[in-house]
């Protein structure tokens, strides 16, 4: 199988599940992650303080249905789980159409798509169907349950970490608190879980931390329980929606010009794919939280085709026919090929600054000279050279010389072998 | 009466009166002003060194004409006061047609206006006439007259100051030297006395300090009369040529970036109106003084068509056709918004900086999540929040999000409300 | 004789000589550009270690030729000294066709031209010629005779020192290691000779130092060798390819924004030539040396149409047809107008800093005001007043202005008698 198709199949078996911000979709989704990857999980009791927030009680459903007068199911939560509103209350009740009717939400625009809505901090109850359904009940009396608690419990989230030869972070997070919708986020899930599992057999650089968490509430409680090593973060990638046909899209951080906005765009550019990159917005993921000024983190968030912006989003029509594996891999080697530069970004000091090395004599270029063309590798070491003063990083270099910086990494490897460049101690990262 | 047709009215007012930089056309322009507004009114005495300058002799006019030999006046002061070039010395002379003609002035290119010309610093006589006027004389000896008396008097000019609850000040002025002219400047007279009239009943944040100044010796007297209070002056404005039918045009300040640079710019760019923001230079209306090196004020001016960008500048043809109420307005309103936007601008402090606080506890935000669509004033919100570091004012917060800034201000001041944001002491401007 | 006549005349005279980078050839090119403008000659041991490098043994050649079995010499370093690779070692020898062609060096993309190539620090011997010769030689044994020594000796180079009023130097330097390419680098030659000639009258206000030096290794030993006079070097500019018709093409320093950088793009934007800007980078003439990190001097390189981008660039078609007079004008004009920058920006201090000082009194203005229209020439006293603020320089005055620096120069001069400007000693370059 191809990493794509690897990627889907994750996507599959995770797409099922029923989850919330909390409760046992949760569960069972990192039970498949911890499968694949292992995990540390955490639970956190319901009425944790976590800055602003509460953690919320525990919601879990059993099944949830509406039934005509013939007792016969119109809409049910065995048939898809965003039949139902996330966070409803339990409810069992008879009531005629005009009083269910403002309970259900549908997509006139879409008229055979359910939504996806949720009620997390506001007590209520409700149904998401077709319009086309709703169009075609007939008057009369409907039962109602929802089979649902809704009581103190837990938070759950997992964490993944590689250890890397320094205690310098790169933080890749992803949301898991959707249920059926495939792009929106088992896509992403997928995606982490296996940069984690390619990074296993390594000793990285930087020690990287992978967070399956909740969105917004589950950003908020890690933040919160672990305020004291959000310093070690220096660079962090949210994961959301990568699987689906679009182009890659990249949301800068707060910072706008921190290393990870560069090592992405470098990437993006660089690769020939169309793409785009968007300015940083409050809105939209849990960079949302990373952002936030009081933390600050050169946090970014990848996607192929950004929230709200493809008309599947929040439907039942993101399914698995919208997420393929081709495009679950381009984004997974995109995202490899950005912890590559992570990796590899140094400042180097060039050892011999006065004027040029004699290249030739270390055998690092070619003898005859005059010719009328520079060769891109030629050129890479001279950049290198040029601009290794302490200052400039080697991604700094590539931007400048307009060279891929894998290019530009293994041409300075080279000259740090030849005793041309030493490596500066400092880290990159500001 | 609309905003425009009481401005119009102010306009029409102004128009025919016989303004120099000294004398009593300037008295008899700062009365009516004095009658909308109130006034303190200065009289500066002829010989008053201001900087390099000298307050000049005061000049008056009381008639001028050239006769021909039958007697009859073939150009008359009583019918437009452009006919004698301003500050002309007293002549009484009688001279052939081609010596007569080495004082006239016309202009070819338009050969039925009357242009205006001065000589404030070079003594000498002279009369401006249409061209096809001056086409017209036959040869022959002419009598020529000019009754005006250039002796020691003073230059005069109005001040009106809305007082604050600050003493941080800002500037508003506009020249009151031209004759008829109706676009140069009584334009800017109305508008500027209408900003006061309306500032009159409020307790603005700032203080307001509106200038009724002839161009440049007025400007360069308020400035040496005022040396000590200029650090006052957060921001300024100078209005001329504000009521002719081209686009609102905006001319920076010397910093270029000044906060009242960027809030003209702000309000111009967001209300959709067609407009033009041009650099600083150093020729042009007071800004020139308030901008030199030794004071470089946060000062920019405002136009519709600049000075000498429309064919009818310095000439007769500056009537009360070229300007219009609805142009009057419109620039009324723009400066309105803006001295709204320097009100309004303020740094924030997020008091709750890590992570977003729980906005729907406090009755912020809707309560059913997952909608595809973030609306405005949420998105406005979150902005403020995420920026009000103490760093970022509230206008820097509009621009980035591209937002309104009337909105941003508003939903900080919600925030405030709430607890969310506390308003920053240090003043916004630099 | 035009100067472009006269440059013509020189690069035409400096043509046929073989020149490498060390030996006779270039201390015959040496002599020529002695008796034009006088130089101080250098001859640096071979073995002598300049940074990384040793100056290499010196390169003498008689003759060498190749000769077919009928003993007719078919390639002929007498017909044209781009026939033998340069640095060949001695050889005399007798070989097949197909051995000796893995000596020749041909342009299979220009059958008819010859290629010039080099071998200066690996120790080989080759022929170049046109590809249609190679392919006309029949199958046999060749005599093939190198008549070259290689030995201890020396480099050269030479110098020429205008003295100025200060010690701050302008560099001004070209390569003189090519053979018989006419505009890489007769062209440049010529064009320094004759800017040092023109300069040799004058007692300006930089000192200027010009080199002529072989490529690289050239300015590495004269780096190596005045490296505690380098930091007197306030702006330089590598003279290479200047005579071909293509328009000119200045690449700036490492810096970016050196003076150099500002004062050549002032003078070709302004020129309305057509013309080009292109970014440093580490590969091209001795920029690269005078740019490396541990010196990083404000040095750029000005050529007509770059090394590599011309179809005759190193081949026997860079000849005395592709340099015209005309064109060599047009470099050694621009280049005059540029040390014309250099020589006459500073910053000055406007001693009249409050409000704009009363130029018509000092004779400076027109008596009568109210033109629609301000003249060049008072724009630019306006604006030299305005930024003369002891932060910005003239340049910078001209740039933010839009004039050209001479006039900004010409009305600064004028202010300056006038009492109104002092200049500030501190000098401009940083």
């Amino acid at each position: 199988m191809t990493d794509g198709e690897e990627l889907y199949k994750l996507v599959a078996e995770l797409y099922p599940i029923c989850r919330s911000i909390t409760g046992d979709g949760v569960r069972r989704t990192l039970e498949i992650v911890d499968r694949e990857i292992g995990l540390q999980l955490h639970e956190v009791p319901t009425g944790t303080q976590v800055f602003d927030w509460t953690v919320p009680r525990e919601w879990n459903i059993c099944d949830a249905w509406v039934a005509n007068a013939a007792g016969e199911r119109v809409i049910d939560f065995q048939a898809s789980n965003l039949h139902v509103v996330s966070y409803s209350v339990p409810v069992r009740a008879r009531m005629p159409l005009a009083e269910l009717k403002r309970h259900l939400h549908t997509l006139p625009e879409h008229p055979d798509w359910i939504p996806y809505r949720t009620s997390y901090y506001a007590e209520s109850w409700g149904f998401c169907a077709s319009q086309r359904l709703v169009d075609s009940l007939p008057e009369g009396d409907y039962e109602v349950c929802v089979d649902a608690t809704l009581a103190d419990g837990h938070l759950t989230y997992g964490e993944h970490v590689v250890a890397g030869q320094t205690e310098d972070e790169v933080l890749v997070t992803c949301h898991v608190c959707h249920p059926s919708l495939a792009n929106d986020n088992c896509s992403g899930i997928a995606v982490a879980s296996r940069l984690a599992g390619r990074l296993g057999g390594t000793r990285p650089r930087y020690t990287y931390r992978f967070l399956f968490i909740p969105g917004t509430i589950g950003s908020i409680t890690w933040l919160a329980r672990n305020e004291d090593r959000v310093g070690r973060i220096r660079h962090g990638l949210v994961l959301a929606c990568v699987g689906d046909p679009g182009h890659l899209t990249y949301k800068r951080s707060r910072r706008g010009d921190a290393e990870i906005d560069r090592a992405v765009r470098h990437v993006l550019e660089r690769s020939g794919r169309q793409h785009e990159i968007v300015e940083f917005s409050p809105y939209g993921y849990d960079e949302r939280q990373f952002c936030s000024p009081g933390f600050d983190l050169p946090v970014g968030c990848l996607s192929r085709t950004p929230y709200a912006r493809y008309p599947q989003y929040h439907t039942s029509a993101d399914d698995l026919d919208l997420v393929r594996p081709e495009h679950l891999q381009d984004t997974f080697d995109a995202c490899w090929e950005v912890l590559g530069v992570l990796e590899g970004n140094r400042r180097y000091l060039n050892l011999n600054p006065k004027c040029e090395p004699q290249l030739g004599k270390r055998g690092l270029y070619g003898s005859i000279g005059g010719r009328s063309d520079a060769e891109e590798r030629q050129m890479a070491m001279l950049w290198a050279l040029n601009l290794s003063d302490g200052d400039h990083t080697l991604l700094d270099v590539a931007d400048r010389a307009r060279l891929p910086f894998a290019l530009v990494a293994d041409v300075a490897g080279s000259l740090e072998q030849a005793g041309l460049l030493a490596a500066v101690s400092i880290p990159a990262a500001r």
